[in-house]
């Protein structure tokens, strides 16, 4: 197999995990455990949203969050900003990377930001060029990359199409996401086949959700096509709102395990990203649905008895 | 990406499923469940182990639940056998395939088995002699193909050998098992890259467990080499008894899901296998773990709601 030697996890558990949780955490207890996601070798670390806290309750926070950590000179602190009024309380933030985001399907566009593919772009452009500007890097998430619950099957050449627009506004990464879960790794290969020629493996991510558990099988397939960086969150935090109950994003400690198994780098403490998922799930309350999590309290309760 | 056009799903859900669930399911269930399996489309159904019911109480009622199904025709009803007393009894069973069992480790099968591995061999060559003439096919398991729980890692040279071994005992189909579910795809591809150049990929079929959750970006890997058959349970039915409360054996339904969104026919029909796993879940009292039965949950909370 032919495998890059390093890769790049970009944590999203803070914003796309915990938006998508119906548990409120408290403001402290966020900031405590950036804070020791801070520590454990990620990179990057996506702190939450400044999308309205009318749409998003669980992040309203999103100021007193980012001025409360202890940023890690080494860690690049991002947040997802939706429009120009998001992008102000982001720069007050002193964020270092603002995320914006569209869908590459009509349906799930004009449902979840309230405007048509071409409506957005303006209003993208606008907060790229103001983010630029003030000296910030800025990622582009593209959703329902594979398949839109509304409109089916999206064909490569329609993320093509919206990746070149975020492209020429002056966006510095672009993650490709299967926000509902459903890609399997030929679909994958097709889409990464219609984009690479174009724009090369440095500058896209993959965001997988692990909704019908073919996650991971699609990050090897990636692997093999030369892609480096990947979204994951701790726990598989998230939840994908078209399927309630089902799973969210791939979980870092189960990405961790496999990419370290087989050699590839990440430069992230595993046990540390342990102890990290599992004071989250305290405060959560609930049982995180990561196999390392699982063998983890399996191997707790075997100790005990 | 160079996939196979159809595939073979082996369901082992009620032999190495139900053997490592606490959880006794009655007789009269078990001949249920089978027949509902055996209307799915599947081809081949592990049904039973004539292990000793000392070691495996679960599965003490062997004979009953071979003689009570409802055989059909163009399903292949296969049974575990250690020795030549359990073939003896399978055999009065008149189930379809013997399957015999040892380990690539000498940790592990002296442990599972209370043999060194050259002890296992002529044992194991009595059964499949006999087998063979009263006209059964046999199937052998290899255990622990990639790492053993005592021994570390296991070298594909010695899977190689014991593959030899059984291969020139007559055995029909190796089935070759990650037991412990640690496995990752460029593991696999060492293994298969050692074991197909000498038996080629029709008498080899993989059996991965999903303790890790990389089973099914194994099988991707595994269908890439030429690998057509594959191992699996309904509801990730199984455990594994070296990380307890950690799932054990892929799932049917979640490995159909992929194959079939891949465009690979496997003969099977999605629904009843789900409609199977509910009736099993049912009879075990406890929510199977895997992803298509949690979004079958979703779903249902979603119409009450």
């Amino acid at each position: 197999m032919k495998l890059p030697k390093s890769v790049t996890i970009k944590e999203v558990g803070p914003r796309d995990g915990l938006q998508n949780e119906k548990h409120l955490v408290a403001t402290a207890d966020k900031i405590s455990w950036i804070d020791s996601l801070s520590r454990t070798g990620l990179s990057y670390i996506e702190a939450s949203s400044f999308v309205h806290p009318k749409w998003i309750p669980q992040l309203a926070d999103a100021l007193e969050v980012l001025k409360g950590i202890k940023r890690n000179p080494s860690v690049t602190y991002a947040s997802l900003v939706p429009n120009i009024k998001g992008l102000d309380r982001a720069l007050e933030s002193n964020v270092d990377e603002i995320s914006v985001f569209m869908s590459a399907s009509e349906g799930h566009n004009v449902r979840n930001i309230n405007k048509s593919i071409n409506e957005t772009y303006p209003i993208l452009g606008e907060v790229v060029k103001e983010a630029k500007m003030a000296g910030k890097t800025v990622r582009g998430y593209i959703s329902t990359v594979i398949a839109c619950p509304y409109d089916g099957p999206v064909a490569p050449a329609e993320v093509r199409k919206v990746a070149d627009h975020l492209f020429n506004m002056g966006i510095d990464e672009i993650s490709l996401g299967d926000t509902i879960g459903v890609a399997v790794p030929n679909q994958v290969e097709c889409l990464l086949e219609e984009l690479l020629p174009h724009f090369g493996p440095n500058r896209l991510a993959m965001h997988f959700h692990d909704t019908r558990g073919t996650a991971l099988a699609n990050i090897v397939k990636s692997l093999e096509m030369g892609i480096t960086i990947f979204d994951s969150s701790l726990g598989g935090l998230g939840g994908c709102p078209y399927a309630r109950g089902a799973s969210g994003n791939v979980s870092t400690e189960d990405l961790l395990y496999m990419l370290h198994e087989m050699g590839i780098n990440t430069g992230i403490d595993f046990n540390a990203i342990i102890k990290s998922a599992q004071y989250i799930e305290r405060k959560l309350g609930k049982k995180l649905k990561s196999k390392q999590m699982e063998i983890k309290r399996a191997e707790g309760k075997e100790s005990f008895s």
